[in-house]
């Protein structure tokens, strides 16, 4: 028998909603590339129902507690006296999502001495002590590619609006108004602009992808550099630099992990590297971006715009500036977790935790570290050591 | 001497920008396709600033002057005692936009003894009586091409953000609050959904090429077809009805122009045969839906989002339904009169000026109604008669 504690973030303020915008979800088999959907050998939901909230629970309970596992639920998440603090000292199994993470401290993986396993509901294992948990020999998975293609949606989706100006025209209609001009003074064609992606991985390469029609010029930075008949069919150019690429990009948008090698890579030297006027999109994590120069770059100007998704800590405190910078297009991460992706996530989770129970072994491509060091996944998109 | 009146949207509320978010627009030559952006004599600005306001005045001034004819550009354009009213009795050319649209109505052709060309500083005649403009031998204008890639841009933004629920959450942040629950209630990938566009002339299809990426489902209905190479690259479904293609539709966008034959369409009974929970994307006139029957849907649950840029009359009334509905995603007719936009269509104003006053002829692809007859651009896109 295990203990399976699993962090969610909170219902709907209005509650459980009785009825859903649509009726029905397309049905996905395949990622770009051939990589299957999860397969777990079966799931206890609709594809299309609310699952990352604390009463969706990814709907895991009927399944635990019919194989005589425990299952907690809680977002209660921070502190000493927090739930999950409470319950981690002899949990077998924690799941969090990068939405409202669960931050797994070398400090607290001490104290968890029954840990084995920590599961990403999403992608991106960053608020794991990956080094820690090298060292105490846990298992780190994620549901690798579940929600890639939602975030390079949403990030096509903020650079066309940080670029046309799009929420501040919205409010003038809203409340009243008709001031064109306000609106258009500051709003321009993405058509003919360039684009860079700070790295190309699945999602850095969606977006890429998304783009191309749009007639701009496309960038990327990586490590790793694209097949060249990809990099051909893009028309993409490959910089190796982040100053080079961004020094000759109208917008920059990211798409690399954070770990030590990116953490506050968007500082303000690298900033002041932009064309003046430059927009930042950053559907990654907030760390990569040093936050007190991102709003005094959109004060000065260098910065036109800066959409984002990603907060650190999260949930962000009120009075976090993001919330009320200039020229900014936040949401409070939520990019990954449409409908869409929760049916996703939530069946690889199911995934995993059948593999784990039933002593399978874990998809190569969802795991992080295993047996002490880097693997499968982690070993492509990780460096070791902790992100401060 | 000729007088030229110009009808233009009002200035700024702060005044007319200082400085503006970039120092420079991408150039573009050619659109898709082949045909080349105007070609004007000469042009007195710099690309990026804004022109189609009050104190922009489309940068006429110094031409029109230089050449001996008056100029007269105001924003006042409604009413008996609009300035408009009255300038309009002996003006020989009025210059007008769809986004603050100087009607042009049979009453006041009738008035205007003058009048012999209106010219479209944009795309969209549907607020010049296309009939009376045939009846009394007016050339009509406009700069077709100029703003298309802007709208049709526009137009995919409007799609992701209704379907991925952005402006809702993000009013969450901004007002310091994170239910991310809230948020993905309502937000879903556009990946594997049905789109479908009525329409597929140069907005329409360039905003399906633009989808295609995105791996959805491509749906169009047009009098026309497109070539079958193109209908073959996109993937595009052809449908012979509307009502057919809406049917199977998970978002319908509008790229139709106003006449007779498109107003009214989305009306209660063509709603009411869409999938429960779809959204529509209007770039095109407000006068294609049902006003109401918009607002009932959305209430109703049958429409999950409505996003448009058009609206009925322009500018619409404080109390204006569509400024309050749930689930809107509305602007102020800004679409095509971004900065990049409106560099093109002063220009293309500026060479269609340049064409009437030398007597050279206009090309026909600006074009609406010329000799008496449709001609032209507008040959392919309007019928006679008026919408009402």
């Amino acid at each position: 028998m295990a203990k399976v504690l699993c962090v969610l973030y909170d219902d709907p303020v209005d509650g459980y909603p009785d009825s859903y915008a649509r009726h029905e979800l397309p049905r996905i088999d395949h990622y770009p590339g051939g990589q299957t959907v999860p397969t777990p050998e079966s799931i206890d939901f609709e594809p299309g129902q609310l699952l990352g909230s604390v009463s969706g629970e990814l709907r895991l309970r009927e399944y635990l507690e019919r194989n005589g596992h425990e299952l907690v639920v809680t977002s209660d998440k921070d502190g000493p006296d927090s739930v999950f603090e409470r319950e981690l000292v002899d949990a077998d199994v924690v799941i969090s999502q990068p939405f409202w993470p669960a931050y797994l401290t070398a400090e607290r993986i001490s104290k968890a001495k029954n840990l084995k396993l920590a599961i990403t509901a999403g992608i991106g294992s960053d608020h794991v002590d990956l080094q820690a948990a090298i060292d105490n020999d846990l298992t780190v998975a994620e549901v690798t590619y579940s929600n890639s293609i939602s975030v390079s949606e949403h990030t096509v989706m903020m650079i066309l609006s940080l670029v046309r100006n799009y929420l501040p025209s919205h409010d003038v209609v809203r409340s009243g108004g008709w001031n064109i001009a306000d609106c258009v003074s500051r709003s321009y064609d993405v058509e003919g602009m360039h684009v860079g992606s700070v790295a190309a991985g699945r999602i850095g390469a969606a977006v890429l992808r998304r783009l191309k029609p749009f007639d701009v010029h496309l960038h990327y930075f990586d490590r790793v550099r694209l097949p060249e008949e990809v990099e051909r069919e893009l028309g993409v150019t490959w910089h190796l630099t982040v100053e080079e690429m961004v020094a000759v990009c109208d917008v920059v948008t990211i798409h690399c992990p954070l770990h030590p090698e990116t953490e506050n890579m968007f500082d303000e030297a690298l900033i002041g590297k932009m064309k003046r006027g430059s927009y930042i999109v950053n559907t990654a994590r907030a760390k990569i971006v040093d936050r007190d120069a991102v709003v005094a770059a959109l004060e000065s100007g260098q910065l036109a715009g800066y959409a984002g998704d990603v907060w650190f800590p999260q949930p962000p405190p009120e009075d976090h500036p993001w919330r009320t910078m200039p020229h900014e297009g936040m949401t409070p991460h939520i990019s990954g977790s449409s409908l869409s992706a929760q049916a996703r996530y939530a069946a690889g989770t199911r995934e995993i935790l059948e593999c784990f129970f039933e002593g399978r072994p874990i998809r190569d491509d969802y795991l992080i570290v295993q047996g002490g060091d880097l693997a499968g996944a982690g070993a492509h998109s990780y460096s070791r050591g902790k992100a401060e």
